[in-house]
């Protein structure tokens, strides 16, 4: 049978910034930018779950969305969305909040959920800005 | 020669529903949601159709982007764009009308077309919704 | 004080087809083309729903958007999405389901709810899809 | 001669809440949602500004746009761009940080520019999400 | 009865430049930047087309979309995509080609084939980039 | 370690033709439609640059975006942005100003520059219009 991969976009607001308090003022400019801002900044990230597996015959489903859609709000919605990824986030605390980073954390995250709904978790993209995004495949083999 | 991947993007507007008369009511909108409405609901599909390949030196076309363009209207834009998935789509017929058994009923439609103008298809991208896609590689590799 | 304009977007999926019944099938297709297919087709529509007013001093809010979201949801939304606009729809009942008409069918839906908050409802832009869209303003000024 | 109005886009990314502390955490909690979070959220802003006029017969243009990118980037963007809305932009100081007052704040900090280069500023369009947004026309008659 | 605003996107491709040859090299660099470049450039024109009226009660339409969709491309994409705003078009010969210019040429161009067809044009918007874009709305009031 | 992948958009507005001079016009117009247009036309193209690596502990980055966006403007925006593809840009010389080909040339004029910051280039994706986009790997696995 063949695979398919099946894809639920979800949207969050937070704020962060980057910044190492064990570097000066000047080094976390030169390396961070207007992204060591003090006092936060912040985005609208777009989200991108993707699931890889055979449709049901049943269903025609590889996995039911509404479901994936319920496990990507509880997992990391909730957790992140309207929040501060630096201060209020779990999965966050303790590693520099930057894209490449959140995209690791989320998947971490969300794999168990979607392992227990009988899915195989493929990839995460994680939008910033519309200029700015990432993918992560979990160490698997991207595609 | 190194290949590259091109891609046409094509849109239709189409109505289905997701449910199994064998089904009761009960399940059906347990399974389907609201997706099992009876009396149908639609979309706006986006479909991206990607062939592999390597440039001519003449024209410096993976493939002529306009005669590919005809081919997705002859062999799934004329067959479903404004008609029902599941009343009037021939390839369809006794399949549940889930995106992921749409995507992988345009590749059967399309992919001998392809072959004949001299191409190589390699993925099917179909958009339900602005939240909700899938991908479909034939059984290849994906990418 | 100067009024403000603010929109909230929110989205459904639905069936329709535009003919009538008293026509000829050729008078039909002459008219109404693909979308007077029998057995329906459908599309992701988008809906802007525009307040007007002075935000408060308070608030900085003109309309709570929470608020609003939560009214077009239950004047419009659970009435429509993933329903068939002719079958379905109570206030389009006897009426052509063109844009034009569904985007007057949710001004009468919705204005005097958005009255009970406090609000005043200045504009209904609806999407068909990304090349067809109606703007509706009342009767009122069109801004 | 004839009016023509034309617009330019600019982004930024901030941080900001809506929190009165003069209000229990209940009351904020109720009014202004997952918004009150007390450590800061935020979003990605697309800024649009309209200016109306009548072309010149030399360049063809109302404005010249890149000059009114320039004043938009040093009146607006340089000022909030990576920034906290409550913390860091002195034209918000001490107003509740809406996309309301935001929009309101920008059209005070850039008309006087715009009337320097000949211009007349006639909107202000503001979206905090792809699902919400703000026009502002700076008591003048809307369009 | 009240009016409705209905509006058919329709795009283009075409080359174009902003050079007075009357001005020395310096002259057209400071005014017109990049756009000024001997050899051309070009971009991608969406163009929306609003026309204003009464749904009819037979057909819930203000105007017939297809015909609309039939006369933009007749009137005004034949002429002008895949083309040289410049030196291949008959209602650009002489003037500056801005944007600004550009659309109200279109409107010329439009105008008397909408109200051939019953139809009252009220604005073209034309987006050169998806940063730039102008409003004309033929010397009526905007809305 | 795991790899991440990260990309960066960036945009350009030129124009070209797709024509052999030495064939005929009627072969032109048989292979390349309307892109062999004597007079050119235009595309407003966005690039997408994708590097992959491992993210820095101290920063989170796998790469600094900030450097990788100087380095694609130097690279390719400032060579290419309202310029001809054909006439103006040294690396497109001799070849057909095709987007396959166009991929390719931005490929070989920035994967070097990736090379000395550190990163590791795996993907050119450039669209020419909307409905239309080529994705690069150099030779490499795809992804």
């Amino acid at each position: 049978m063949k695979n398919i991969y099946i894809t639920r976009r979800e949207t969050f607001n937070a704020a962060h910034k980057l910044r190492r308090e064990d570097w000066s003022d000047e080094k976390n400019e030169l390396v961070f930018g207007k992204c060591a801002n003090k006092n936060w900044h912040g985005h609208n990230f777009e989200l991108f779950v993707t699931v890889k597996g055979v449709p049901s015959v049943d269903t025609g489903f590889v996995i039911n969305l509404k479901e994936l859609g319920e496990i990507i709000k509880k997992s990391v919605i909730e957790k992140i969305d309207h929040k501060n990824i630096n201060l209020d986030v779990d999965f966050m605390k303790g590693k520099m909040s930057s894209t490449e980073n959140l995209a690791i954390g989320i998947w971490k995250e969300i794999e168990h959920e979607i392992v227990k709904m009988g899915g195989e978790l493929v990839k995460i993209k994680l939008f910033e800005t519309e200029n700015n995004f990432v993918e992560y495949f979990g160490g698997k083999e991207p595609y």
